[in-house]
C-alpha cells in the first residue's frame, strides 16, 4: 500500500467519519441564548454589554490586563503594530511561514515585512538564526535598530504561535530587547496555549487574537488586542472606533482611524464560546493522543507535539512527513481529501508570494523544509465530543 | 417659551415616548429564525448561504447587477475606491459635510481628500459650485485630471446621499465625465432612496452601502459594494477576502489584500432585515408627515424634505433652523437630549478636523451654514410601528 493510502486509512480510523472538515465550530453552550438576547433587546451593533463582557472575559482568561475586541485578526494586528509605533517605511520581522494576514497587516501600516526563518522545534520564528541574521544586517544607533542593507528602521518583530504551538518567548524577548525592537505577538491560533503556565499573547508589549470561524473559539469573524498597558488599550479602542472624542452629541474625531469594531452580536457568540474552551482544549489533547497512536508504527511520519515547558492548544493537528518522502505530500493531500478527510498543507512561504517576494528576507532553509512536509489533519473538537 | 423648549415639546408630541433614541434597530421579522439556523448548522463565518443570499437580495432590491458584502461601510468605500483605480498620492473629491468614514476610506487607500461644498437643496455635494471650482483648479491632460495647485491626480468623486437624500446624480455624472473623474457613490445612508425610480448607488461605476446598527437595515456591522461591472465585482470579492486564489487546498494569494468579509451570522440578520424594508420606509414617510405637522406653525424651523424627482428613505429626520437663529442650536440639542428626546447635530466639517485640515478644499460656505443649522430628530420606525 502507498503511504498516501496508509495515511488516509489511519486518519479515517481516528475521525471515524466518512466526510470530515479540517476544523468546524462547535456550538454546545449558551450561543443561541446570548444571540437571542441581542436580537430581542435590539443590541446587535458595536456598543453593547457582550462587547464589554467579552473583553473582560478574554482578559480574565488570558491574564492580560486589557483586551480590546476588533473586527478580525488582521485588523487587530494592524492596530497592535501601530500601537507600538510601527510607521510607514519601517520594516517588521515576521515569519516567512505564516498566514498571509501577518504580512498584510504590516503592509496596511505602510510598513514592509522582513522575513524570518522557522524553528523546527516550535514551527515559529527561529530565534538562534534570527540572532545571527540581525548580527549581520542590523545596527542599533541611539536606540533605533536599522537594517544596514535597506536603511529602514526595524521597528517590531511578530512571533506567530503556529497551530497553537508557542514560540520560545523568553528567548525572543531577550533578543528583541538587545536590538531595541518591539514585540507584538500574533496569537491568532494560540488561544489556550501557554508557556510555563503563562498565556501566549501576554509576553509581547501587545498581541492579537483571532476568532475566525476556523479558530478554537469563534465569533463568526473577529479578533482582539491584548496588552497590560492601559494607555495602549485605550488607544487601541480609540483607533478601532473612528477616533471619536467622547461627547454627548458632537462628532469630533482627532486622527485618521478605523471602523474595526466587533458587533455585539458577534461578541455574544464569543462569550458563549469562551465558556466552553476548557472542554475544547481537552478534546483536542485527546485527539492528539488518538493520532499519536494511529501513526505510532509509521516511521516516515511524525505527529507534531508540544515543546517541553509549553502547553499547546493543538488548534490544528499537524503531521510531519519525513524529508526523504516530502515529494509525496501532494499525493497524501489528494488521497485524504479525495476520501472525504479534509487535510491541508501549510501556507506558501510569504516570501515567495508575488507582492512580497522583493521584501527583505533572511535565508529560510527551515521554513522551506517545513513547508514541504507539513500536513494538517481534521481537528474539530466534535471528533472527540461526538455529534450533538 | 424659548425656541428650545418649544421644539422639545413638539418632538415629544411626535415621539409620544419619554425616552427615545435617535435610531434603533427594528427586529420584527425572521431575524431570530435565520440566526438560529446559522448557529444550529455551524455556518456562522465568512462562507455561508446567507452571505450569498444577502448579496443576491441586495442586487435584486437595488437593481445593481452585483453586490459584494463586506465588514462595514468604511471598508466598502476603501475597496470601491481601489476598484476604480484610486492610488496612493491621488486626490478624491468628497463632501466636507460627511461622516468621518468618507475621509478615512480615502486615506486608507493612501489618497488625500479634496473637500467639496454642499448644496442646500440636497444636503450633498454642490454640483454647480464644484463645476466652478474645477474650472479654476483642474486641468485634464491625456485623459487625466490634475489639481493644478497640488499637482496630484484627481481620481474620483464621492457623492454622499446625506440622511438618505439623493444627490443630483445625472448632473454630477455629466460633470465628472467632462473631467475624466471616476464616480463612487457613498450610499451608506440611502438604502431605499431613488432618483427617477432608480436606486441610489447604481449611478456611479460602483458604490457602497452600510448596515451599521443605526442604519435603516442592519447586520450589526456590515456594508456592501454595488456595481454593474462583473469584473469589478469579482475583484471586490478578491480584495476583501485576502486575494486567495481558488484551489482545493493550497494557500496562494496574489496581491496585498484585506480581511473585510461579512460573517454569515451577520448576513443572516441582513436577509431578515431587507425583507422588511418596505415597512420601514413607509413608517419613516409617515414619521416625516407627523414632524411636518408638528413644526408647521413655527416660522424659524423647517423639516427637510425630498427634492422633486427623488424619493428619500428619510433615514434620519432633519430639522433646519433658520440662519438667524442658528446660535440656538446647542440650546435646542441640550433641551431635547435633556428631556430624553435624543437629537444630534450634523458632523463637524471634515475639513476642520486636525488630520484633514491641511487637505485641499474649495470654499465651503454652504456646508458651514448647514453645519450650524441641522438637527437630526428621533427617527426609528418603531415610533410609527409601535412597540412590540
Amino acid at each position: 500500500m502507498q503511504l498516501a493510502e496508509i495515511i488516509t486509512e489511519r486518519v479515517r480510523r481516528v475521525t471515524a467519519t466518512a466526510k470530515v472538515a479540517l476544523h468546524e465550530p462547535c456550538f454546545r453552550g449558551r450561543e443561541l441564548a446570548y444571540v437571542t438576547e441581542c436580537i430581542e433587546t435590539g443590541w446587535v451593533s458595536s456598543v453593547g454589554s457582550y462587547v464589554d463582557r467579552f473583553e473582560r472575559d478574554l482578559a480574565a482568561y488570558t491574564g492580560a490586563k486589557h483586551a480590546v475586541v476588533v473586527s478580525n485578526g488582521t485588523s487587530g494586528l494592524q492596530i497592535a503594530l501601530q500601537l507600538v509605533g510601527v510607521e510607514a517605511g519601517d520594516e517588521v520581522l515576521i515569519p516567512a511561514l505564516s498566514f498571509v494576514a501577518t504580512a498584510n497587516a504590516v503592509r496596511h501600516c505602510g510598513a514592509q515585512p522582513h522575513f524570518v526563518d522557522s524553528d523546527e522545534a516550535s514551527l515559529g520564528i527561529g530565534i538562534a538564526a534570527l540572532a545571527e541574521h540581525l548580527g549581520q544586517v542590523a545596527e542599533v544607533l541611539a536606540g533605533v535598530c536599522r537594517n544596514k542593507r535597506t536603511g529602514r528602521r526595524i521597528a517590531a518583530v511578530v512571533p506567530m504561535h503556529t497551530f497553537g504551538h508557542p514560540v520560545d518567548m523568553p528567548a525572543l524577548l531577550e533578543l528583541a530587547a538587545r536590538y531595541h525592537i518591539e514585540v507584538v505577538e500574533d496569537a491568532a491560533e494560540s488561544l489556550g496555549s501557554t508557556i510555563g503556565g503563562r498565556h501566549t499573547g501576554t509576553f509581547g508589549r501587545c498581541s492579537m487574537l483571532s476568532f475566525n470561524g476556523n479558530k478554537i473559539v469563534t465569533t463568526g469573524g473577529g479578533g482582539a488586542i491584548l496588552t497590560d498597558d492601559a494607555a495602549l488599550a485605550k488607544r487601541a479602542k480609540h483607533l478601532s472606533t473612528t477616533a471619536k472624542m467622547p461627547h454627548a452629541w458632537a462628532f469630533y474625531h482627532d486622527e485618521v482611524a478605523y471602523n474595526y469594531r466587533m458587533p455585539n452580536l458577534n461578541a455574544a457568540l464569543g462569550c458563549a464560546q469562551l465558556e466552553q474552551i476548557d472542554g475544547f482544549l481537552d478534546a483536542k489533547r485527546e485527539l492528539t493522543q488518538r493520532y499519536l497512536e494511529a501513526f505510532s508504527d509509521l516511521p516516515h511520519v511524525r505527529l507534531f507535539t508540544e515543546r517541553p515547558g509549553t502547553r499547546a492548544n493543538y488548534w490544528l493537528q499537524t503531521l510531519l512527513i519525513a524529508p526523504e518522502l516530502a515529494e509525496q505530500r501532494d499525493a497524501i493531500l489528494a488521497a485524504t481529501n479525495g476520501a472525504g478527510q479534509m487535510t491541508r498543507p501549510v501556507w506558501e512561504l510569504l516570501s515567495t508570494l508575488p507582492m512580497y517576494r522583493d521584501c527583505a528576507s533572511m535565508a529560510t532553509p527551515v521554513a522551506q523544509d517545513l513547508a514541504r512536509r507539513i500536513i494538517n489533519l481534521p481537528s474539530s473538537p466534535q471528533l472527540i465530543m461526538g455529534a450533538v
